[in-house]
């Protein structure tokens, strides 16, 4: 069975929760999980309840809830989880991420569709092949990117991909290709953000001598590893540790803290804001 | 201004958030935080509301209230955050975790009193007049305990105590105490629940040979270490590390957990059940 | 070019690591790495030096450090890098740690070899062709164990297996197997060992309403899940989380828990004493 | 009784680590610890043993090493565990640093004295009475800081202090004063460097969205915020958080952070090099 997960924010009130509990309510709907979030006079809401028995056609579900909405003057979206979204992975050389994902995906850890995998380079084919996910390698010159980006979407839209994750991708995207995908690109980078952003993050905490490193999951935006923090975590390390030791250790971070972000945007778990993230674990 | 929290548990079923929170609602209460958690067919939820406008008054909220948790079995119990609560602590000769207490106490860190601590010994007499806190030393033998317990009663009514922190306390409290306090005896225990239960976890650490200590917070119930968790957290050690730099890094986890949960405790954001808890936090 | 690792114990005495580094340094090695530890009156080293210019043939220099071992009561044993030590894999039916270790492998993490997969069940089957590993189905009964063992270590005594890598197998070895492996099999047990011992550790902590999850390696002694552990880690986790959820989370940390554990022992990393190990890292 | 530690730097070569050892030996010292480490050609070591038995006097060892020194080129330091270094500890408005190094010190966890604490405000006057420590209000204004810094100096001579504490000062040391301390200032930064240096980290970390808060203490520099790390911690937080709940929660790491760095300053295990540190745990 489906269930009906709705996110909102809008200028804090009083009354929205009870307003929007009651709807569901009065439709016969199961509430499974409600959680609300109040920042900086912004009220924040994921509720997710049961479409079993509910009075309201799927389809008819936001025409009905439009009128609450403007009430409150509430950005909204609403999901339903017997659809899976289709996700597609850019990957350069660096394949732990991918592999991580993929061996999730098949052992069903995650609820969604891979199609697609993207690279500018050749080294992920195999592995694609490996897991039956059709490949594109579409390299990016300094001349040629924007023509490429055309490529890659296409390719995007005829797959009706939902959102990409960028698993080790080393390609800076466009203004205009990030347009098609707001908030529906998944970064991982390399560091505790906002430490050692740019290039060689490793390099650069080997030679800061930090004592701890991180990694940092964040959807794209315009600005270079700016955009909103998903997920981070970090790691102890010691003087002892060459910059191999260090490259080792953080790439199983890298795999945990990619996988998190993708399973709550996967669950819906997830509302951007301000440049944060509110996450309704 | 004050605050109503309300604490919630009752079987699951269709309604009760919006019951709730349009009772809340409709006498012009302003919710400031509100959530809930299903588990095993038990619904749980905590909501709090600025009393600011709210149209019944404080003293009137349980009886209007009533007929809602009788309609859906609740087990229910509200708080107003004017009121602080009343604290004691007990302790023996362990001092780390009554200093840390009594620095966030006085600190502000704490919505509490303190008005009373009492000891099997002698040596927090001193902490305890540094800041200003009562002290009083009932020596606990083999054969004296139950009315030694007696006398901690009489004086923890007559401070009108509401609860008691264990902040390293190295006596067994008898059933007839514990049914006094039924969830209102918070411990500390100096290892990472279930293992190490009992005496002296630090050395069953060290010669079992974990490469991680812990330390958990839990309240006390009939059974020895066995009440529900609150809360526990980890540290990394090494062989390295002799039994006292064991016992010195354990004794900052300790601090830590502890105050977490008498913060946790204060802030009405645990239910238990089940002998588990539920952390609003 | 290879190196020299020596790993020593013995009584702790006056002139022990003079001798040792003495012995290295006449016969014009530069030692890499030198470590030591003193516990409870036992002396531990590991030394590791570069074999260029080293005076010594390798076949001789155990000959030549006979002297200085039975001088000090040494337990010594001495490896050189340039020989990959060969690892058997068991595993059941939970097969991440066995995807992990793989990939490991085949990304050069480990320097072994992998000639060897063994289970009990067939779902690994595919895998291993993957990655072509060689895999063997010796499915175990409650009467068939010890022929069934002796066909398991026919085949490691013909592929020359030095460890064995227990990779989520769920099968009790015999005390008569593991005499043949000492400090040679690494299990990984789900759970933050001693707490939760036995089966279904995940359900256990559950049930218990621990507030951190973890994971244990351990070398398997004859009391099972009692052996030296080689390494744990821990993850918090919170009422919120399904049991599904918590082993999630869990097989994440069993993957780092495990392939740290391999990385360490193929290092030769590793002594164990008193059923405890000391971690030269 | 008293054991010496030799803490040694120098390029990397063959036979510093035997000719060290021996020197030991030979004047029948009994080694306690040793450890060394190489990192870029260069050769780190601290080696403690006691001095029972020794047959150089204390005033002598160093006479006695010299020649070694020097044909290995060292930069070398001895000290000896029956002298406590002497600490003076600098503080502003924030006091749980420095409550919490003072129930350290009373409570025998540092081998050391304490008799002097400065401070531009007049807030800590009191826990320094409680503690018995000597106080000394220095305000410091936009243009009396070099004169101030010389009454520091002077009370800092006088008082034959060997190293300094900033536990919360905020105020930015000049070049001239930190010459006269040079790896002997350390501070606590209640961020995760580099992210966050400068005025308000909490605010910073709280406006970026952060999922984890961290605290440093590292070795002052010229360079604000940019001296080798000695520790680093971190701690999960999440968009419930406020400020206010942040800056409690970092407060606890800061105590951590900081008070390890100060014992193993105190056990001389630390070695500076490169704008990063060895630490020799």
């Amino acid at each position: 069975m489906s269930n009906a997960i709705l996110l909102v924010s809008c200028p804090d009130k009083r009354g929205i929760t009870a307003t929007i509990t009651q709807f569901v309510y009065e439709h016969n709907g199961n509430i499974l999980h409600a959680d609300q979030h109040i920042d900086d006079q912004t009220f924040f809401m994921r509720i997710e309840w049961s479409l079993t028995g509910f009075s309201i056609k799927k389809a008819d579900i936001g025409k009905k809830f439009e009128s609450i909405a403007k009430k409150f003057k509430m950005k909204w979206e609403i999901h339903f989880t017997d659809k899976k979204p289709r996700m597609a992975i850019f990957v350069s050389k660096h394949l732990h991420c991918l592999y991580d994902l993929l061996y999730r995906y098949r052992s069903g850890q995650f609820r969604c569709e891979i199609p697609l995998i993207i690279s500018n380079h050749v080294d992920a084919k195999s592995l694609a092949n490996d897991f039956g996910v059709a490949f594109h390698r579409i390299p990016i010159t300094k001349t040629n990117k924007a023509k490429q980006e055309q490529k890659e979407l296409y390719l995007l839209k005829k797959e009706q991909i939902d959102f990409i994750v960028l698993a080790r991708y080393h390609q800076i995207l466009t203004k205009q290709f990030i347009k098609n995908y707001q908030n529906q690109i998944i970064n991982i980078h390399h560091s505790f953000l906002p430490a050692f952003a740019g290039a060689n993050p490793y390099k650069q905490a080997y030679q800061k001598g930090v004592k701890i490193i991180g990694a940092t999951s964040h959807y794209v935006t315009e600005e270079l590893d700016e955009g909103p923090i998903i997920e981070q975590d970090t790691v102890r390390i010691s003087h002892r540790y060459t910059l191999d030791d260090l490259i080792h250790k953080g790439e199983d971070l890298e795999k945990v803290v990619l996988s998190r972000a993708v399973r709550w945007h996967l669950e819906r778990k997830i509302l951007s804001y301000n440049n944060k993230t509110v996450i309704f674990d």
